[in-house]
């Protein structure tokens, strides 16, 4: 069927519904160069003010998803479940729930991308492991997947075009933060990559994309609701991201801490979090009855060293340095150390964690711009989170950085972060929702 | 000042109103091809969504007209006024009107457009005249403008180019309908031509852009708060689209028809609309103490052969065969011509005048798209308007077509274009509102 771009703007431009064989035109048009950047951002603001139904959600998320291959994961007979976050500062969870799900019999097919901005990303995070090949073709993705049960790669050009394309110009139009547009980025990249289910780690708070509550569960019952209409079966876990999750924020930081974590040890909102994610990629793949088992077993292959175990078979198969693994200590790292220290004493009462992500950038350890290079050897180790008491001599965090490292700066945003008052403030609650 | 594109973006996205330095950087910057159309056509449908106010409509028109040169009439020292149409189907005023007011003693220094759809452009009806030339240069243009006392020409690239980029972009993108940028639109090619003031005819109505009386007064409105804050006056005069202007519609045949005005014949509706018109013009001028003693004047001129004097100095000085309209019969004629009956008898109780319009397109009168090419001879005689009996053996038009002319289906656009009852419908009025 033929239309007109101009059409199809002006349908969303007064609030009208599209049929799905509008939307599946304009974005194989799109995806082919047929349709001009500067009409789809035009569609795309007019999208993001007037918005997208759940039916034009699914027809968007599905022409997306159709805009190149679709993974044939067929070849592999045990569940596929996949998990994706939205993202956040000191998210090192993929890092440790992809080998736990995997000793636990799950075959986690894993697309991550980079960071930018404040929040951090899995592939800079694994390439912080000298030798680590993020950019696995698709057949090294499946042969990796068949032989350790978990694999980790970037997204291939043939995943998903049309989300690359339509994310670069969302970028840079003012019109990322869109519940359905964020819904069919997702979803469409996830689905293509051969899960049979998802789990999703919606991010919330001042560290996350979707600052407010509400937000994030109007993203997660757009996700559930459009993975329900692909035939796709989503879990949303909603987890706050008013502070950093562990105490590390930058790379090889961050791999240390997984790898203590995939140990049995490491800190413990971190392994909290791992632990209900894990349980509910379980429970989708059928290999308990409840959350509750499926908690336990990610527990035991965390403490009995077969988490651990893959992680090590994956940095082998995908040509990281292994010794780097089995001590720590030959990762990179950072020359100099500077401690942070608060302004008054009393308790942390609350953080502004995209300010620590932004002050981790300053470091080294994240891009302002896509060509920004990283240093994978600098970031954060935060000492005090919300509820911790400070004294003259505690220091916040302390900042590793190098030569380029613009400390100074880091410093002040540091400091900016931490509110810090007499009153001991309530609890702090990792888990704020489960749904699916 | 320096500022992000993106950021512009979002104020508008966000409905916060814009300072006037981002939006002279913005269009500055667009301008010199420094700002992608991607961002500008997100940015217009924000606009179009969430609306400028009236200071920033004032702005933006401020920095369209600046992008460019405003022409220089200071060598003139006569009172300086222009007269711009919103565009409609017969429209041709200005052929009559310019020389008229001329005749008066005002300078009219006139750019215009081309047709574009089912509406007529002055330039392509200048054209029918075998050798004249709309294509003055500025120099050019302030002679034949001190010799004639009038000029007519197309917009020169170096007037509000910011505005043509704009257009072509808005005409693209579903962003054309909006109040402030067609205000910004209008205004900044008007101010640029360098009018001391302005008198505008706000079309209403199925033959018009603008199809409802509340959207032409909200255009009215806004046209004359912005011209106040530029600093020009500008009156508007709201006039029906609900039929054809006058009795035809078609290049060469407006031509003839404007020929007759001039000579004191013709449509009473196009003398109506040119003598109210001239009048403001006159009064904006102060060349008369009330718009009756303009209206006056300008019957005097078109009765007694001074305004078709006028006219066919214009005709010389821009190269145009003068023997075409002494006698118009050396004006381009179209081979063939077919008349179209009515389905029923009775009245005649309205017109769709934008389907009339488009039926002159497909006889080749007109442009579907910019590089369609016209036949100045074909086009449509209006034998029944609003009010008119029709019996079984009137016609209500005459097609004039050549061989490339697509007939029948002009002839079906006509049919479905006249609604026919039994009962007589209310008087047609032409004039609707006046104000300024």
């Amino acid at each position: 069927m033929h239309f007109r771009p101009y059409d199809i703007i002006a349908t969303k431009r007064d609030g009208r519904a599209h049929e799905r064989e509008e939307i599946d035109y304009f974005i194989a048009e799109y995806s082919k160069g047929r349709i001009p950047d500067y009409q789809v951002s035009a569609w795309l603001m007019a999208c993001f003010l007037n918005g997208l139904d759940e039916q034009e959600t699914f027809y968007l998320t599905d022409a997306m998803l159709h805009s190149g291959n679709i993974v044939d994961l067929s070849s592999i007979k045990q569940p596929k479940v996949d998990k994706h976050s939205t993202g956040g500062v000191g998210d090192k969870v993929s890092l440790v729930l992809a080998p736990a799900a995997a000793a636990c019999g799950v075959v986690v097919p894993m697309t991550s991308g980079r960071g930018l901005g404040f929040s951090g990303g899995t592939l800079d995070k694994l390439e912080s492991i000298p030798g680590f090949n993020v950019n696995l073709s698709e057949k090294a993705f499946v042969r990796v997947l068949e032989e350790v049960g978990y694999a980790m790669t970037g997204q291939t050009d043939t995943l998903a075009p049309a989300d690359r394309k339509l994310y670069a110009l969302r970028d840079v139009t003012g019109t990322v933060e869109n519940i359905s547009l964020i819904t069919a980025s997702i979803l469409s990249k996830k689905v293509a990559e051969g899960a049979d289910s998802i789990v999703m780690d919606v991010k919330t708070g001042s560290g996350a994309f979707i600052k407010t509550l509400d937000g994030s569960r109007k993203l997660a019952s757009s996700l559930m609701k459009t993975a329900r209409l692909l035939g796709k079966r989503v879990s949303c876990v909603i987890s706050s991201m008013d502070q950093p999750l562990g105490s590390t924020v930058g790379n090889s930081l961050e791999v240390i801490e997984s790898v203590a974590c995939l140990r049995g040890e490491g800190p413990g909102d971190l392994r909290e979090l791992v632990t209900l994610l894990g349980g509910y990629m379980l429970m989708q793949a059928r290999l308990v009855d409840d959350v509750e088992a499926g908690v336990e077993k990610i527990e035991r292959v965390l403490n009995d060293g077969s988490a651990f175990e893959r992680f090590m078979h994956s940095v082998e198969c995908q040509g990281g340095d292994v010794s780097s693994i089995e001590d720590t200590g030959n990762l990179p790292h950072a020359r100099f150390s500077e401690q942070v220290y608060g302004e008054s004493t009393g308790f942390v009462n609350s953080m502004n964690t995209e300010l620590i992500g932004v002050a981790a950038i300053y470091l080294g350890a994240g891009r302002f711009t896509k060509d920004d290079r990283i240093d994978p050897a600098t970031g954060i180790t935060v000492h005090r989170k919300i509820g911790d008491r400070v004294g003259r001599r505690d220091a916040l965090v302390t900042l590793h950085y190098n030569d380029d490292g613009d400390v100074k700066k880091a410093a002040e945003l540091v400091q900016h972060a931490y509110t810090i008052g007499p009153e001991e403030p309530p609890r702090f609650n990792l888990i704020l929702e489960v749904c699916g």
